[in-house]
């Protein structure tokens, strides 16, 4: 059930259940759709009400004629199972299908994504709902895919799911509450279990520092989230419904380990809406970049850019419109990173309740002449002329490790920067540094197979899990290159510090030992200061804030060092040879200079080139490969217009055949990949 | 029924139960109120467990006695009845009387203004106080009027509600679910209801993104509010007891739609508490000039001001004390508003619990010599020396529509911007614009009838509800002048998207079309810049934040184009013919100062004339006419002398004979009406 | 049962039942404790899990090995018992120990701290477990004190705790109802009670404005953890074991009135966790220096610093690590305010849950070849060094008045200034001012004997209960200086406001009354100028903040008045010849450096004499006294060399010779006392 596609999908979620007394609407929406070069859309998406008025009474006939018709002009359709919204009756009759919060109070009817995940009877009429969907629609011609549910999230606290999450404690403890309680080490303020019966999970009511717990009822919650997929797509399959499934993930979504749900799907895909204000462009687009390079990495495949918006949204704190181009540069830089698809929310824009002020290709005023109806035109024109590049690959020589469980254990804990430790931003930082080297990163958890790739970043690696020091070690050893930061190999899986020095398996692979940790106010910040003929070359200070590592040395050497405070003079960055590769350590929260300038430094002392020699700042270069054929990717979203220099042999696919690269717009280039060094 | 008083009432609210053991205070006091020159107490505020102290045992001797004693000193009474705090027996055996809140849990006993409002035990048991009341006073010459309740507010989930609240949908969208869901877009998220028995409340713990249930929600707490007020009024009257009825108001208090309960009474009474910190002076008392306009307007009459502080509040985040000549300066701007009152909580400051440290005109000190007291007795003078003017009306040309459901529509709905619409501050700025060019002007909803003015003002009219568009149409076609703004004529009145363009209904009008709007953080401002010899004569620049309309023009000519980003030079300002009138409309949310230079300048090309020509800045000018007179106020609330020309034949009734205002005073003259051009 | 050592106490929390399947660890942390000049341990602290692992199956054998085998090696035990946290079972069978908050929600199971005080079930429970232990070591040699429980904190609101509050209220007002409702003023607002059943504890759902019934809630919270702390001290000398008993306190925690707690314990002990950030180490020093000053005076002897941190903690917003020095430097200061120990928490670092990133002597690490463990072991050395002085008295002069009930009472009325009054920094500045002039000095509550002091400094002493005013004037008559400020003498105990003139009861003594005050919002600021020739020779000018009094003089002198604002000129500080002393009043919230300067010179002209003369600024000097000795402490925060002038005949115990202070650093001298003037 692989997904595969031979042009660009370029569509996105469509309503016609709002409209459903206005044919004239349809037609309308269709003539435009066409206009607009749109070739796909998205049906069904909390339709569940329409499509079962009442308990078994179902009707999907309205469907099937949208299905139709549209299939008939040319657009398939990406058809969703409803399970994001439940009807009224459902709620009425079974309210154990209403989730119950951490304080444990039990939900009204209303909003949307809150069911119990765990209730039998709502995974029951997720199954015949979804059989009937599949059923109906398992032959049809025009089904390009099923898209399960809709934004996977939040959790339930309910007794059918506390009895869940002990029978899954017990099963990871072995039935041995012992087990637990050393993991949790529950002799701290005499939380010691007798029973698995005892546990609840967290809640401000109740337990709250027990991290052990937490971080378990953390990894219940995306197993139980997985086994609802698990049993969405089972009543599709067991219909005999065969084509492709997917889950639409959400950006810096730390609610679920995502990694852990990439089993259950044939393809992944991922709604994208960067904030395009309070910050530069650039960095607007660089933030979800490296989303798409998360999510693409997560099946090491093509994926689907299944929503977008085609202006300002309506549910950010100011609706900023896009600026003209953004809308373009947008969908192509998903398709630089990998997506096979630019899809919009929505293609005709809601008259009422919560979206209704939400960017649509078609608006309330409802015509073509607009400009947000035209770039959107001028975007599935360009997709088209492009569309051989479909389906093509992205090979990475660079692995950056981005580990939600990680995440969860380090922000949880008490310590030792309780105002913001910025996980997510030292890997930004780290993204950043890399794409200024210009390469292609894969951004992966630490379970991600490490072994081909010439470089592995891994920012403030807190937790060490399934053996990943040893994976690092070995990558080291075998001649690969490492950069390790401050607080990193503190806790195992379970959020139990290691004992006998940090950073736990590899202080002689960074040969060196943490020994303590300082943390900074917003307000302090100290300088990391070159020491005079560092092998790196560099000579600028950079600024450190919130963390700063204090490390004893054993065999590594010194590449910079503190400029301030007590511990001036201290190693800020240390390089340790080991083996036959060598391993760079971070010691302090840098500023982004730092990273820019670094990263490629050492990139380039060990000749891990990037694809545009030269590039200028600020530009964002990828590539995809097709056969012998690399499609290289150069987006500028700056204000200014800016130049590459051409590959010998490479030829200019969109853009200016001279290199330059007009203000936010995209320049496309392909070279064959036997002429690669 | 309706109010009539040949002099200010001065006064304000009186506790005597809260002193029943001490004669000697009664007497005290009456003996500091005559010399303060005060002629009315409220009495009877919160004070039904003294009134009924044990369920049907009534005693209100004590009231008689002072009521009698007051006013045989010359003090007369507003008595209140004491629905605003029940006794505590009350919540006791009948515990349904207690509010339940928007998460469904029930009060405690506690504070006050918080009794369920459809409860029948609480309507009967208020009923039956009331009548008492008014069996004991109905023929008693101290009473002036009666105050029902006290600041009206608030709202009640319980099933009780629940039931009425459906009861009301059913009746409003006549028994037919298929409208409501229509109404409300419910097949957005598979919100269908399919029958009105499914409907709750809004509820953070359940629906809280249908903007049409969160509008009739707040609709159903304005008629419920309101059927209780004509229950309390019932009593009364069916007591025999027929004096004037009224309820205080608060500032800018959107719980409520103010003028849906005009109809219940007689005259309008409202409590102001200016911020006299944290901006300037005159920024203070602007602020509640405009609510004295909408006020007044409520019933186009006078006004009582039924609570003032004589100085410092104790509920505000600073209790600033009121410099030297804000407390005359304040109560005279409540006349030359329309005020036929000037109140203050309290007369004596109470010892204990929540308001002890409100400011009063006695204090816990008790004496007369004190700078409060002085100023207090100083304002009474005043007041007695220009008692004519009481009872005198207000004739304004200008409307400014300030309508709450606009508000409650607009600011619930997700977008355009979300952390903040500005539609007061809008409001407030228009208002300062039509006091710079020195008119009268009516603050009003937009069911207001709006035939006879010359100038009609549309801030943000979001909504359009009961043919408004058709009113303004009308309004321009005969000759009037309009100015709307962005954000206009986008929703009716169910919060549903108009179709086909916006503003909607007026786009001929207004000789153009919205097609986008961008929305600014707070970070960011673009310009407004005027065109080349424009109508209005503009010339200087003025800022523009928050949102900007993008507009296309049809008949349309532009005044002021945008200064920056990617809109640059698109418009910003515009005008349009239509029949014998003229439209503009504003594009962006200026400035203040943009205001207070252009609609002078639009008043000026129309010859809309101002009260006092040549008007110096932060002068506010108000009217009041009775007979053949009209009285002029002029409020100086700067810390500097101003001069104004006084019209020849004017004639000084407080203030200096030359026209110069000290600082923190007012100016009254009067002059004769038919000397009006 | 006096507290007696001759020795300084060096140790800490320990806590092996988390380690109690590693023999060897136990052997290492002896080891290191030896090397570390550790001499005691706290154990015992949330052990009860382990010691009574199921229903009356108590295990104590754990912990008699533990305390035997640290005594042999010279290790004390200072033994606490376990009510901080309880084990599972208890809350799973007993379900009311489980405490219930404000809103009426009962607790799940979790966290520590929160048991019902007022469960007979739980106090049984509570009573059994100290029972054993008692038993258990009542005459073991190796057992220095009991510690009970564990930082006492919070509230229940269950309905064991309602009806307690009732009864506490019933006999406290004589079981006469009118009496509460005159003394909470209930008449506002209707909330009269005709019975005591009807009374509820304050609560967001409930009653909220009642300040009196506020009060007596805080009373009855203290009265009712006095009772536990009772029982919990019977259970252990009904044992039979007769050790000293402790609580550990917490730095300005205002949830318990700590001077009612002082007569059920022999020693007073807290923790000490001063923020090392975000200021300057002198401030954070003198912060908690002002704290052992309390903590000593509750009991008029040395007292125990039961927790502190080797270097950073993990709960503050910042971890950040205590740089070289401090460790010694705090400890110091704690023996010079008084202290007899100096104890860590913890000795060694837990692995898991909360607190894992805590510091401890011994880190995960876990060797002695950090620096951490070299500060420790130095500051214990040195403790080892001044052990002559372990058990001196402080006596002092001054009495600085820090009343948490006046606190409570201040904080929670609204008005005047609800965005903070300030009333802890107050107090600071007065202390930092006391500090300046080289005095030692006693913190007290207002009910303290006061008869024995030169000068009494009263900050914001808004209520006056117990007859504290006439205390202060038999101080002024008897000779006395007094030093108070705004905003003093408003309420009695009931927080009912006095009559009749403020402060109440020492206008006469001050010689002026307070006629209103005025609130200053954040970003306002006045100023205190001094008049010419004034009797303290003032010459510089003061900001002034938040609050200013505005008085009116009668026999007092105006030394400063303001210097802006519509009441520049009028007295700003007051002085006042009464009896044979003389009162000064500082009208407003005046900075940091007036008290620098105005409190020595009022010390200066009064003839009360510092520990050193000549002191340079940011030292802090406090005295210890034994037999005919006075030991002189200099602590010097600051990061630069200071040198004082060793008095005639003092000879320097601890530092160099010349009198030069090194940075961060301690100076102790000693001088015979017969040589006092």
């Amino acid at each position: 059930m692989d997904f595969k596609t031979r042009h660009f999908i370029f569509g996105g979620d469509y309503n016609p259940e709002q409209w459903d007394d206005r044919e004239d609407i349809l037609e309308e929406d269709i003539r435009l759709m066409k206009k607009a070069n749109i070739n796909e859309v998205t049906l069904g998406v909390f339709a569940w009400a329409k499509e079962e008025p009442s308990e078994g009474q179902y009707d999907l006939s309205w469907l099937r004629k949208r299905v139709d018709i549209l299939y008939e002009n040319g657009i398939e359709t990406i058809l969703s199972t409803p399970s994001g919204a439940r009807p009224h009756w459902l709620a009425d009759k079974y309210p154990e299908v209403l989730r119950v919060d951490e304080s444990r109070h039990k939900d009204l009817f209303g909003e949307r994504h809150n069911h119990c995940y765990t209730s039998p009877v709502y995974r029951e009429k997720v199954w015949q709902i979804n059989h009937k969907l599949a059923e109906e629609f398992r032959h049809h011609p025009g089904i390009k895919a099923w898209h399960i549910s809709n934004e996977y999230g939040g959790e339930c606290h309910c007794p059918l799911c506390q009895q869940a999450f002990r029978n899954y404690l017990s099963e990871k403890f072995e039935g041995n509450i012992e087990k637990l309680n050393h993991a949790w080490w529950t002799a701290f303020w005499s939380k010691t279990y007798t029973s698995f019966d005892q546990i609840e999970s967290p809640s401000s009511r109740g337990e709250r520092s027990i991290f052990g717990l937490y971080l378990e009822w953390k990894r219940f919650v995306t197993k139980q989230t997985g086994e609802f997929i698990k049993n969405e797509k089972a009543a599709i399959r067991d219909a005999g419904a065969m084509q492709p499934v997917t889950i639409n993930m959400m950006y810096e979504f730390d609610g679920l380990n995502y990694a852990k749900l990439t089993k259950y799907i044939d393809v992944a895909s991922w709604d994208s809406y960067p904030e395009w204000f309070g910050h530069s462009d650039t960095d607007a687009a660089l933030s979800h970049a490296m989303y798409h390079d998360f999510i693409r990495a997560l099946k090491n495949k093509p994926f689907l850019l299944m929503e977008s918006c085609p202006t300002a949204t309506n549910w950010q704190p100011v609706s900023k419109l896009k600026k003209p181009g953004i809308v373009k540069a947008a969908g192509l830089s998903a398709v630089a990173h990998g997506a096979d698809s630019v899809q919009y929310f929505q293609i005709r824009q809601g008259r009422g309740s919560f979206e209704k002020f939400h960017g649509a290709v078609i608006d309330h005023y409802g015509k073509e002449d607009t400009r947000v109806f035209r770039e959107v035109s001028d975007t599935g024109s360009t997709l088209k002329d492009i569309s051989k590049i479909a389906g093509a690959k992205t090979h990475a020589k660079v692995a950056l490790i981005h580990d939600v469980e990680n995440r969860w254990a380090m922000e949880k804990s008490a310590g030792p920067r309780n105002c913001g430790l910025g996980y997510y931003d030292a890997v930004m930082k780290a993204y950043k540094g890399i794409k200024a080297a210009g390469l292609d990163v894969d951004v992966v958890s630490m379970d991600h197979e490490l072994s081909d790739y010439k470089l592995i970043v891994c920012p403030m690696l807190y937790m060490l899990r399934n053996g990943v020091e040893e994976k690092l070690r070995a990558h080291v050893k075998g001649g690969g290159i490492l950069i390790m930061t401050y607080w990193s190999g503190i806790v195992d899986e379970n959020d139990l510090c290691y004992l006998g020095g940090t950073p736990f398996g590899l202080m002689d692979v960074l040969g060196l030992r943490s020994e303590e940790i300082d943390s900074l106010t917003d307000e302090e910040e100290n300088e990391m200061c070159p020491v005079s003929d560092n092998a790196l070359g560099i000579t600028k200070s950079y600024k450190a804030r919130k963390l700063c590592d204090l490390v004893v040395l054993d065999t590594a050497k010194t590449l910079m060092e503190y400029g301030k405070d007590w511990y001036a003079k201290r190693p800020a960055l240390c390089e340790n040879d080991f083996g036959k590769g060598k391993a760079y350590y971070i010691c302090a929260d840098a500023d982004e200079d730092f990273y820019l300038d670094v990263i490629p430094a050492i990139t380039k002392r060990h000749r891990i080139k990037g694809l545009v020699s030269n590039l200028p700042k600020e530009l964002d270069v990828c590539s995809r490969e097709k056969d012998d054929t690399r499609y290289v990717f150069v987006s500028n979203f700056t204000g200014e217009e800016k130049k590459i220099s051409l590959p010998k042999g490479a030829k200019v696919v969109l853009g200016n055949n001279d290199g330059v690269i007009d203000p936010i717009s995209t320049l496309i280039f392909e070279e064959s990949i036997s002429s690669d060094s």
